[in-house]
């Protein structure tokens, strides 16, 4: 049926999905979400999304109703139910209706699963590199909603609007010690004298799921990676830096302030994450070689 | 009718309001709110609310459709629709549906306006005066929301229910840089020597309606007032302490962490403050003396 909303066991079109005005995740943003990516019918990294969301639920002491395997069992539904191939896929849980603002005990928590076409951003995106530019705003590392995708987004969105605005494409953002953490949407890695270096989560990030996959791929390419506290100076001076996240997966970052970073192009590490993710996915998804990232 | 939801245009009883899954409101809380109180039918300060709300519209660059006489009347309507004489009233406005996070200028702004009774809180609490924690999250002085009442509203909530956890009524929030900026729901007072101290809104607070009034207030009372830059001990070791927000109106801080501040009771300036606050208010609404503040 293409393009749907799951909503707590059942299926309804983008113009027919509705909930509560009352709902907690529309008065206080009291929820949280992931999005993920589909490739061939296949859901990437579904239980390592779903594990993350638990951990959320956990800060936010959100009790679901449905088990973990029901709520796997409902994502895989929602995108088998779209019958699309590529995909992208927004769940979302909120804490439900009632309660007074603090009582994180009320309301009876919602599941709602977005599925729509994606089939990744323009080639020419890549071969380019993403330009960047520093945010006004700063990551708060003291909140417990910094390390968890909590409907909180609002900062990121006016962080990625500054962006738009200046004529790039993603806003870098430092805590509130001044040091980088991530950008609006997106993890950052640079490379520097052919290490892998990348803020840690007490820097006040979300610890992505590409992210993690990057981690996971530096051992197995036998390349130096460290989390560690990063200046904006590093990554002025990186020799190469790309972004990561579930839908732009490897982007070459390319300028910094109308600077380039490195040489100004994708650099030959970036390029060896970027093949290396590639493959991994094609493994864990159609099976079958090369996924079809770049569709429009 | 009693408790309603006027949505753009039309009222719905609660179990009725529905709005779209794909509203900006709900995905990133993107959007604002106001907290209003209705004493003998009438608003209090209306105008400084919807002004607020102008000015957080500008910082997200929402635009409404309606004018602000256009959102004036609006209100009006559904606070007199509703029959309630006391009440508590939450405007909000989100961007609506569409685009893609970071555009802004997508979708067409939602005003959603909830009328609910409210006489206010039990006479106790202010007979006793609220008890504090220092909340674990801090205020993030950095982000442009940090003065604008937005639907991210989560590290609010979760400091309220640190508060109620520890057997407290309020967590009072330091920002980044270890200052006092507010109470999770309220805005705070302190008394030294005579004099009234609060943070400065750069400091990272919310600039409520209620503080505005206070601050008005000082000066018809002839009372010493100053913004400016405030410890924790500060509040440890003040006179008095007391918080403000729309609905608790001047409420008595008495203790911190356990401790009492100053004599552990309500002391003299936070009586004359709320009496002066009564006044004001009832002056200004039903005009015809003290307005019922504190009936169930």
């Amino acid at each position: 049926m293409g393009e749907l909303l799951w909503i707590n066991g059942t299926c309804h079109s983008p113009e027919e999905a509705y909930c509560s005005c009352l709902d907690r995740g529309l008065l206080y943003g009291d929820g949280l979400f992931e999005t993920m990516r589909v490739y061939g019918g296949t859901i990437f990294r579904l239980e390592a999304h779903l594990r993350r969301m638990a951990q959320g639920a956990q800060v936010l002491h959100i009790q679901l109703s449905l088990s973990h395997q029901e709520l796997r069992h409902a994502v895989q539904t929602a995108v088998a139910r779209s019958g699309l191939d590529s995909a992208y896929v927004r769940l979302m849980i909120t804490r439900g209706v009632g309660g007074r603002p603090s009582e994180l005990e009320a309301g009876s928590a919602s599941v709602m699963i977005w599925v729509r076409g994606f089939g990744g951003y323009p080639e020419e995106l890549y071969q380019q590199g993403m330009r960047t530019i520093l945010a006004a705003t700063r990551r708060n590392e003291h909140s417990p909603l910094a390390r968890i995708k909590s409907l909180n987004y609002l900062d990121n969105l006016l962080a990625g609007a500054e962006a738009r605005r200046a004529g790039a494409d993603e806003a870098i953002l430092l805590n509130t010690t001044g040091m980088l953490a991530e950008a609006s949407a997106s993890n950052l890695f640079i490379v520097n004298n052919g290490r892998l270096l990348t803020p840690a989560v007490r820097a006040g990030l979300l610890p992505g799921i590409t992210r993690a996959c990057v981690i996971e791929l530096a051992a197995t390419e036998g390349i130096d990676l460290s989390q560690e506290p990063l200046s904006l100076e590093q990554l002025t001076e990186a020799d190469e830096a790309f972004l990561t996240n579930t839908l732009m997966e490897i982007m070459p970052l390319t300028r910094f302030a109308g600077q380039p970073i490195g040489a100004g192009y994708i650099g030959p590490l970036t390029k060896q994450m970027t093949r290396a993710y590639r493959t991994l996915v094609a493994a864990e998804t159609s099976g079958t070689g090369f996924p079809t990232l770049h569709e429009e």
